[in-house]
């Protein structure tokens, strides 16, 4: 359920609650045929998000039920790349997700064969023939001719259970550079956002923001680097607006 | 659920999202009963959350299932106050909370007679029988030596529905203004806060903090002021810790 205090003035699901849900969605998925987030930490593995792209026709509204559909479309030796489609129970689709994991080593922080776990398992699980049709993006180029446009410290709340800055956190605070205003004559089309280094507690990140040549179909399209301490960049998010 | 993305660093449930569990247990109980949110909008009323207090033994770990009890104890005209129990299928508790409510014109933004509704529906659901063992709470006293500690901006994300900060993100940014490694020793005993003034999206918001006498048992108390732009105060919150 579209959960009241997880939507935003508008009555609609904010994105960081939807990204959240996909995150669930991978999780339990992955664990009901045993390569789940539990069962690595017992190995001393761990799933990273590396990219994520959601794409909405609509955000669901408030108390409306919705269900998170996912599936593993194609896995490679370090990365694997899984979708989502959020539907309501009469099958109206309300948008979907793509999603890029790499498989790391805990201790050593280094990428990891996915295939070593339990013999290949997760190529059983394959699905070929389900359609997600949004891009796949890729990088997300800027120029240095971006803007600092803010920066926030990181705290207690940000922090997920392995230590690292929740990847829900870093949609939010780029979601968060337009005021409510923007969102009052603005929807959000696409949300893009690739991984690139991981923050902890106490880094403070700089947001730099840049506006790219309107698309010729109209769409306002925004890249933005987030960086911690110094330059070292976290992230890069492109958000597309209609 | 306690859903693995919204614990913390020792894989406990965050408090602010128990805060939101308790929101959604009041909201969804109150709705099945006829003087919920989702009514009240409708006949320009809403409820607005006046004081919370919660008391936990243990925060539920990372994939344990809960549930959030709640009911009426009292309802006068203007206030009610609202219980908490937090408990698993097998009936361990895990802690209570209390909270009080006003209900207000959404038009004047003035305390509006909960009686009204349904003619004093409210008071055909009041529990008197079901014990909530954990202090009411009261005015959060503070001196004029409370420390400026930390100011933050307000933004998209942190506006709910009604176009106001939600109330949980002042539960977070309050247990945010102590560090990871203070939470490696310390665990949270009681947290309340009480709410004066409302605050929207870009104002600037305050944090004054004051540690308190060390009680007899040797808990650590602390005071937090928040204020927004200037000194207009928005909530007060006591924080004990062990």
């Amino acid at each position: 359920m579209a959960e009241p205090f997880h939507c935003d003035f508008s009555q609609r699901l904010f994105m960081g609650h939807l990204g959240n849900h996909m995150l669930n969605a991978a999780d339990f998925h992955s664990t009901d045929r045993g390569f789940g987030m539990r069962y690595l930490m017992t190995i001393q593995r761990s799933w990273v998000l590396s990219r994520l792209a959601i794409e909405m026709e609509e955000m669901p509204r408030m108390y409306t039920k919705f269900n998170v559909e996912t599936w593993v479309e194609s896995a490679m030796r370090y990365f694997t790349s899984r979708n989502f489609r959020v539907v309501d129970s009469e099958g109206k689709v309300y948008g979907y997700g793509r999603s890029i994991w790499a498989m790391i080593d805990t201790e050593s922080r280094q990428p990891t064969d996915i295939f070593a776990i339990d013999n290949g398992a997760i190529n059983n699980w394959i699905v070929q023939d389900k359609e997600c049709p949004i891009d796949k993006g890729g990088r997300v180029k800027m120029s240095d001719g971006a803007e600092l446009v803010r920066t926030i410290g990181t705290y207690y709340n940000d922090v997920d259970i392995n230590g690292h800055v929740n990847s829900v956190k870093y949609i939010e605070r780029v979601l968060d550079l337009w005021d409510i205003d923007w969102y009052r004559t603005h929807r959000i089309k696409r949300f893009e956002i690739a991984y690139v280094a991981e923050a902890h507690a106490g880094d403070r990140l700089s947001f730099y923001l840049e506006r790219q040549q309107p698309s010729p179909s109209g769409e306002l399209e925004f890249c933005v680097r987030i960086c911690k301490d110094g330059d070292t960049e976290c992230c890069r998010s492109k958000v597309q607006f209609f």
